[in-house]
């Protein structure tokens, strides 16, 4: 859900504290007292990240939700979260989608702001958790030998994105409501040497492991658990929205959750990613608005 | 910077952890090991709190500063700050303005998120600091016989509003670019018994920590440093901006900053503020969008 990246690399430049790691990482991780608290920020624009006109409580339950699969993948139990919403139609539906998600991961609304609004609107959440495992689980640590894994199904979020957009009345639930694997993530922390959630797609998530760990992600297509027919395979593995995470274990270390081996970590080659053995085509990951 | 009272007040039935103070408070407050964190998040949207056409340097720097002033109300210490930005015209201002600010108080950029957006565009912005006293100070310890203090001076930031409004050329760094008091409220949270900032009106924030501590607070006009002439008395009171520091501190003990003592806490009476004896007339606080 990063944008333009002139803008994110000089924001960069901004994080001048080295023990966090912010942006680049999506979860910014301080230490305080003997704990690591874990904190993430997204935000969700109409029209951009939701369908115009979507119902105001999918948007509050996958606002929520998109946040707490960023403290998922670090293994962090969430301590609650705080909301910045602009004021509109339907906020009775907002409400209600939010009393829905909190209490689904009982996670208390910690505070925060509400304003007036004109036009598109926008929302903000901010996740705070602490780290139930030291060190914090990054994306910089897949080494070459460790198996790639991940949970769940690919592609669900983009059937129900286009069961909505197409009208055809199939399930759009897991594009709607996606869950955050944070019972999942708290198992799986202590023993990943690299972990991410799939919020911009299989391809494009995995290039991002290997780009910060410094090595090759070697995905066996066929290995792949696929939420739809094999012919759907190139957009799957483009669009986003899953919110599985995508980890890697050193070789013989079996996930204590179900997951699905998907590939093997390579030393550094050419490319940070191959699919079936080749470099794949086009682009990584699908820009997946309305 | 709260909206619709309706909307807040349900969203304060979502606030179940009964050791977070949210929404109701500005302020959350979580126990986290030996430490106390403080959080706040704060939203501005263009056009509704800063000018349309702005200088997006001076929405970056307020965008910080008016978040780091409710922690400064809670005697916090940054630990940094989480940035929702919606990408748009001179983000290499915003980017200016943002490193002015963050460079000032010493303050990380942790992280955040980016987004596409269109038409007026809405920044959030997540501060997190550590209480260094504890309790944490807040607006409900105010007690019949405590002396009614406040830092700085009242109505600067009306004057640089209306400078800008007014294109008079007059200086209007009071609005544009307001301070944060955090050195101030480190040295006040041993002491007060309540504390905030002045962010909407010196009258209504007074009325809040009357409400919140069940008591009456009595202003004596003529007591208030007012940075305007006494001919603005009514607007100064009930404009907001200024993000001094507003506390109660018992009889007899001095502040150990600049302050100024303005009036004098009451047991709750059929009033909860008093300005020179009388409830104030009209509006307590000032609407001061564009």
């Amino acid at each position: 859900m990063k944008g333009e990246a002139a803008f994110v690399a000089a924001l960069r430049h901004l994080v001048y504290d080295p023990a966090a790691r912010g942006l680049a990482d999506d979860c910014a991780v301080i230490e305080l007292g003997n704990e690591a608290l874990v904190l993430t920020h997204d935000m969700l624009v109409e029209g951009v990240h939701v369908f115009d006109g979507a119902d105001p409580a999918d948007i509050a339950w996958k606002l929520v939700a998109v946040n707490l699969s960023d403290l998922a993948a670090k293994g962090a139990r969430p301590l609650g979260v705080l909301l910045g919403h602009m004021l509109g139609d339907r906020d009775d539906r907002f409400l209600a989608g939010l009393h829905d998600v909190l209490n689904h991961y009982g996670v208390p609304l910690l505070g925060g702001d509400t304003v007036a609004g004109e036009g598109r609107r926008a929302w903000g959440l901010t996740a705070v958790g602490r780290a139930t495992h030291r060190p914090v689980p990054s994306r910089s640590g897949a080494r070459a030998g460790d198996a790639i894994w991940v949970t769940g199904e690919i592609g669900a979020a983009m059937l129900g994105f286009e069961a909505l957009r197409d009208k055809t009345g199939a399930d759009s639930t897991a594009y709607r409501r996606p869950m955050a694997r944070l019972a999942e993530g708290e198992a799986l922390a202590p023993l990943v040497t690299a972990m991410m959630d799939v919020s911009d797609g299989l391809l494009l998530d995995s290039s991002r492991i290997a780009e910060a760990s410094g090595v090759t992600l070697s995905l066996d297509s066929k290995a792949i658990p696929l939420a739809t027919h094999i012919g759907r395979l190139h957009y799957a593995l483009r669009w986003g929205d899953d919110y599985e995470l995508l980890f890697t274990l050193p070789e013989g270390v079996k996930p204590p959750v179900k997951a699905t081996r998907i590939g093997k970590v390579l030393e550094a080659g050419s490319t940070g990613l191959l699919l079936d053995g080749n470099e794949p085509e086009g682009e990584l990951g699908w820009m997946h608005g309305t």
